[in-house]
């Protein structure tokens, strides 16, 4: 018996700083996954749910949602990366740089880029920036990510902490790599939902998203699977029942694609999310909750070199059973309301 | 704060007659889209299901189902009329003028053709027709509704009442629109899965459809978001919790689509959907809910100037938790039984 | 009224040896049908996943899933074989004989090739072989199974009992012909998730699977009918309710469909389900429950006339609600272990 010839995943000393892993499973990501993703979360942005809308603005044709590619990219890593993670720390420096269309195959490769072992010793932060690429080697988009990963032997000697410096934010002068030059004249602003462009959000301006959408298991099932995302917690309720929440947690992902989705209530034409400058999974997201979002507008800026399209540095936040007209996001200490479940910091384009 | 950039939807005083209303999201409906339609509700009909089928009798290949068409279309005029909707009253006029196919770009405009305060000064009924086109411009599919929305204030002036005069059928010449010259030497019945033709169904003849179909949260949310339809009492548990039943309600044209999957069982060759006459939620559907349907042949018609197949007006009903051997309908006062969730007039079209 | 308009199903007096079965609905497979099979069950074979991968090594492009493909051919063959089936008893003679590619388009024919009256004269079984072939008339697939059916009169007369000879296993001289020729050099391990290739099992090694799948209703209920399987037990929960097990039963093929996918942990490249020499769903699966699998490789076999693939004989068990690491199966009475759902004896194929 070779038991071995199943993946244990890797533990925190298995890491060195430098490594490169290469991913499993490339992905053709097609029409059906497009299907799929509208059919589980609802997105109403006219670019990715239409052709003609696309061509008309100066795509080849509807792109796949940001987000779905995100999904796919992502899911690649959990094997090799969060198979023994308890917990997914943040996100920095991710920036989506080349459109995804049907048809296209994905693949990803990450490095490690940090390691600190956590004082207990028994557990450890692995950095890694994984980039993902289309078939013909272009990347599609780039990330750090940092996780927090069981050792298998407390006493496995480690090297001497690497943390790295990562960006507080994307600059702006990278946000348009994924997007073709626009044609704003042909942006139909009744197709599309609503008249609001770039110039008409203000530093500062929080939008209630309104909506609130219930969540059942077999959605995020379906999601995650769709995206070959094999973490343990969220398919298996069997040994989740004798863990910490008695159920299968929700993978983070999922709650970032429903805020999303509900986004477009108030944020119809920020059709592109260019950056995730960082993020945070506050708390669970359950089968049986209903996720709400509000949108904070934290910076205003031109894409050097584009006068069709403008970026909002914007705070997606998602929480749950409670609606977002208070815009609940952090108490008086710093500490984070109940409910909150996503603090995600984006740079979103829109037409100008 | 803008909080305005949200849609609060539309109140009664909103509205006036001859008002156009562009609804927003154009959708490219793609083979990802029929195989959902499939998994959601188990059609059969061999002309949808098969390329090579419908190339034989004259298709350039497989349709899109004709009320996934409908689905779309309609999905798109919930923001702008039944958002703040108390009751869906009726449909009149419906009628499938262009197949579509996979990569079709689908759009609506709707516009007000009556309004009619009600004496509580509260609601009052909205008429629109709304039209259905795919990218070329061409209408796919026309249709009259009309829907009890809610006032924003009860005291605001409207003007006159004007309620349109609806035709209680579409007329048979009007039912050829969609269809190509088929072949029907080349309808293949064993494929088909029945022999029984045009010629074979009479008027007053009445058909059980047998089978009993569970439905699932997860299931009609799907479904609901795939076709972009927003309306709040499909998605959210947490407000619904709190609603007039305690749950979410189902949207109806699930159950529209369920009850013509199964009436496959005894109407196989009725392909193709060709008109809504008319039709009424008469109860709303829940998750949980076992969905059965049975038929009754209303009328039975040539379409003018063609040889090829006929049509049959048919009364389709649908009735939870209760099998249809009785066809459960209305009761010696005219009202309807208990279970029956839907009464559509419909006309379909076999071949002869 | 013509009650017989709706498909009552067949009866064991029915059939008879020799008679064929032409089933209703070609059906076109898209990638709308892929995307949804791997939403459903997470497999991450990169041959079926990556068109990339696929042409890499001789394919044309990613080719439909084994198993996606047989719940297909099979599902045609439900309303004419097993509506009225008390139990489904056995597969033999399963093999794979073409490549599926989207757009391909499915039908299924039977031949009646055995019947047998059980001494109570209520039930008989039913031997059928069943050949799926694509839109050119190439058969696709071919395999036998035997179901239990009710007769519809106990005193009706049947004949003589036939009973086919069927074979323990497929000939591996008979498993290379849905596989191109497959360039060795292009397979890339890295990608495909491990390094384990023909030669690196051996007969009598048995593998965990690890990871285990709990299914809800939702899904079980979309994968039945996308393959347009109408069995009234997986989908009627008002009259399953009443029934022995008091809810509805999953459609055993996403039994084999979850533990398929499972296998990937440790079978990475088995890439290619060839045949299926014989399966036994030996207790029922429901909504709810947590599927994990094992394998044991039963036989090396090299492929005649092939240097590039070999094949192994494996025993795919699925149990449900426990974990493999004992690898259940049989007690020492020779009766299957607790949760023991299927016992499924195939043929798959790995690069040498």
């Amino acid at each position: 018996m070779k038991a071995t010839k199943t993946n244990p995943g890797n533990f925190f000393e298995d890491y060195k700083v430098g490594q490169i892993l290469t991913h499993a499973t490339p992905r053709t990501v097609t029409e059906g996954d497009a299907a799929l993703y509208m059919s589980l979360y609802g997105p109403r942005f006219a670019v990715q749910s239409s052709d003609t809308f696309a061509k008309a603005i100066g795509y080849p044709r509807a792109p796949i949602d940001d987000l779905l590619m995100f999904h796919v990219v992502f899911g690649k890593t959990v094997p090799d990366i969060s198979l023994n993670a308890i917990a997914n720390l943040g996100y920095a420096e991710g920036r989506v740089m080349k459109a995804v269309y049907p048809g296209d195959t994905l693949s990803t490769v990450s490095e490690v880029i940090g390691l600190k072992e956590n004082s207990n010793r028994e557990t450890g932060t692995v950095y890694v920036r994984s980039t993902g690429r289309n078939q013909h080697g272009d990347i599609v988009l780039q990330y750090c990510r940092w996780v927090m990963v069981r050792k298998r032997d407390k006493n496995a000697p480690v090297a001497e902490a690497v943390v790295p410096k990562l960006k507080d934010r994307v600059d702006p002068s990278e946000l348009g790599a994924a997007l073709p030059a626009i044609k704003s004249a042909a942006y139909n602003y009744d197709l599309a939902g609503a008249p609001h462009r770039w110039g008409d959000y203000e530093v500062g301006e929080k939008i209630d998203h309104v909506d609130g959408m219930t969540l059942e298991e077999a959605e995020h099932q379906m999601a995650t699977r769709l995206y070959q995302n094999t973490a343990k917690v969220h398919f298996n309720q069997h040994t989740e029942a004798k863990g910490r929440f008695g159920r299968r947690i929700v993978y983070g992902g999922v709650c970032i694609s429903l805020a999303r989705a509900l986004s477009f209530n108030g944020m119809n034409n920020a059709f592109h999310v260019a950056a995730i400058n960082g993020g945070r999974h506050v708390s669970p997201l359950f089968a049986g909750d209903t996720v709400y979002a509000w949108t904070e507008v934290l910076e205003k800026s031109e894409i050097p070199g584009r006068t069709d399209v403008g970026a909002l540095r914007t705070r997606l936040v998602a929480v749950k059973n409670q609606d977002c007209s208070t815009f609940p996001y952090k108490n008086d200490k710093g500490e984070y309301a109940e409910g909150v479940m996503l603090d995600l910091d984006i740079w979103v384009v829109l037409p100008r």
